[in-house]
Formats: C-alpha cells, structure tokens, sequence
C-alpha cells in the first residue's frame, strides 16, 4: 500500500508523524490518522495539545528523577516510604510495575536509561553522581539495583556497584529466578542455574 | 500495572488520548507517551500539531469525498482517469489499496461508511443523494460496488442497488473467489462455493 497517488500533504505529515511511534508501521499509522479525522475537532485538539503539554510541561523529581507535576514526585514527598532505601531502575515503567506488586515501601532512583556504548550513553549522561550524593547525604542504608539483565543492564549495574561500593552502603540486586507459573524445561539454562545456586530455604505460604 | 500511584495528571492526559486509538491500550499509550518524552520539544510539537492540522484543515473531494488538500482530488482531478466508470468504496484505506494494485483507471465514491442500524446510520448519513446525482450529470456507464461482505456491507451494496438500477447504469462488483495462495481446505465455504459458481474460462497468463 502506498500513500503517494493521494498526494495529501496533511494526511502524509500526520501518518508521518504517527509512524514515529515506537511499535507503529505506516498502516497503523494511517488507521490512526483516518480515525482522528472522523473524531470531534474539540477532540482532536485535546488529543495534540495534551501530548505537547506532556512535553513541555512535564517536570522530573529533584530527587529520584521521576516524571512528575511538580519538583518532588509523589513517592518521594510520601513520609510514610522509607526512605533509607533506595531502588534504581531504568525507567518510570519499572517504577509502575513495582509499585503494583505492593511490595516495595522505599523510594527510586530513576536513571532514565542504562550504559550504552553503542547508542554513546556512557556513565556521565545518566544521573548517577546524583545518586552517589543522594546516598551520601541522606545515610542511605541500602540501594536495590533493579536493571535489566541485558549486556548493558548488566554494565551498568556493575559500574554502580563500583561506584556505590566506597560509600558504605548496602547494595543488593532483586532476586533472578524462575518466574512463577514458568515450566522448568521452558526457562533459560542462566536463569535455572541461578535458581538452582540461589535456592532458598523452602517456607510454604500459609 | 496502573499509574494512580504516580498522580501525574499530564502523564494520565497523555496516556488517556493515546490510548483511544484504535487497538491501543494503555500499555502501549504509555509506552508512546515516554518515548514521546524523550523526543525534542519541536519533534513533539511537530507531531501534536501535524494532528490538529490534519483535523482543522483538511479538505473533502467535492467530486468523490475522497480527503484531499483542496476540492478537488488528485484522482479526480487526473485528466487520464476514466470518468464513466465509478468504484464505490467504504473509506479511503480501500482507495489507496484498489490505487497499490495499478489495474483500476476509473474514479471513486467513497461513503465513509456503511449503513449500519446498529450504529445509527443510515442511508440518508452517507453521500448516496450525492452519488445518484453524480450517475445522472456524468453519464456515468459503470458503477463497481467494491464495499466489505459483512451484513452491513451487504445491505449497502443493495441499497445502493436499488437506488442506482432506475439510473440506467450497469452495476457491477468486484469479483469475490478463492485468493492467490490460498488453500481450498482453510478457504470458508461461502467463498469457495461462489467460486465455483462464479468459475471463469480458464487462460493462463502467458
């Protein structure tokens, strides 16, 4: 399929524009772009404005670097989160998807992407001085490190390993194991043999 | 997951907007949304108002109702095109995949729907006055009714059958039939029985 017989200036910008999206081809996009236009103007507008407001608007917490209204995200400004501990994940969806599980009661460092040579993320653009200083000056007591288990997940949780390690922290690193529900002949060999080392003491659920 | 616990209400805007598109949920409209945060201000600005503009300035083909960015559409407005011969389709999708196989040279009507009771449309919602006003002044010879094989395109394609018989205009529709490629045993029976009812003098393309 191909746009070009149309020759609409407007409907190839906003297809464009909407292909840009991660995961979005050019017929989604298209799917998209005519379901806009059969959608009330007063829509449309609210629809564009609130994602250029997110944008522009959208302010990070000074002290976790969270997406947030205002300087202090909600997690951070909640007294009743321990804030001793400290979880650093990549980004806001890992916060979210913790948060869900209802089983973390610290506060977030949220570094916004992990070390990346080959996209030229390297140590200093990720806010990781911040979180040295945040450990220093708060008694931080442990930081979870909570990245993905990828090459670059991995080298970065190493490099704050490195650098966490002199300020007299505890630093740990959430459990890998085999994922409720999984099948055993299903997993991963790295991950069954990491279960296997890491076993724990069995205490059933009453 | 869920994204009370952040309250972050340009971030819940966005993700709520991105999420009525069609087939987005809001895993995905968050996933657009933090992608959308990473981009440049003047790229997110360019894909907000490239939207809004879409919607506000848009144009319809007075001719065929195709969108356009004037009254007249490049197709209709395209000296070469057969102008005795019109293709009914539902939405400009089904334009631009008639155009991507190169083997139609008439015009276009496109009703932007189909007569739907469900939905509350009926005949008089879509362009069909205009369509048999078209037939008339044109000497219109042919009219393909090209619509989707649902009820509801089904009961379109005879309405409109109705309404153009009295016109003196030969009213066809595209041939329905087994596709290239596809197996006899997966094909449904309504398919595979017109086809064989519908069979065609065999001459194999050279």
């Amino acid at each position: 399929m191909t746009d070009s017989p149309l020759g609409n200036r407007l409907l190839q910008d906003a297809v464009e524009q909407l292909s840009s999206l991660p995961g979005i081809g050019k017929k989604s996009a298209l799917r998209f772009a005519l379901y806009l236009l059969k959608q009330p103007m007063e829509n449309v507008e609210r629809f564009g404005n609130s994602i250029i407001s997110l944008r522009r608007e959208i302010k990070y917490c000074t002290e976790c670097n969270m997406i947030s209204d205002s300087n202090m995200c909600p997690i951070c400004a909640d007294a009743r989160r321990d804030r001793r501990t400290i979880c650093v994940v990549e980004s806001l969806r890992d916060v979210l998807s913790i948060e869900a599980t209802g089983e973390y009661r610290g506060v977030y460092h949220v570094l916004g992407g992990v070390i990346s040579p080959m996209d030229g993320v390297g140590p200093a653009d990720l806010p990781i001085d911040q979180l040295c200083r945040r450990v220093q000056d708060n008694q931080i007591e442990e930081v979870i490190l909570a990245l993905s288990t990828g090459m670059e997940g991995e080298t970065t949780s190493f490099y704050l390993y490195k650098v966490l390690t002199p300020l007299n922290v505890k630093i740990t690193a959430i459990a890998r194991g085999v994922a409720f529900g999984d099948d055993l002949e299903y997993t991963d060999q790295l991950t069954l043999g990491r279960s296997i080392v890491n076993r724990q003491i069995f205490s059933p659920e009453i």
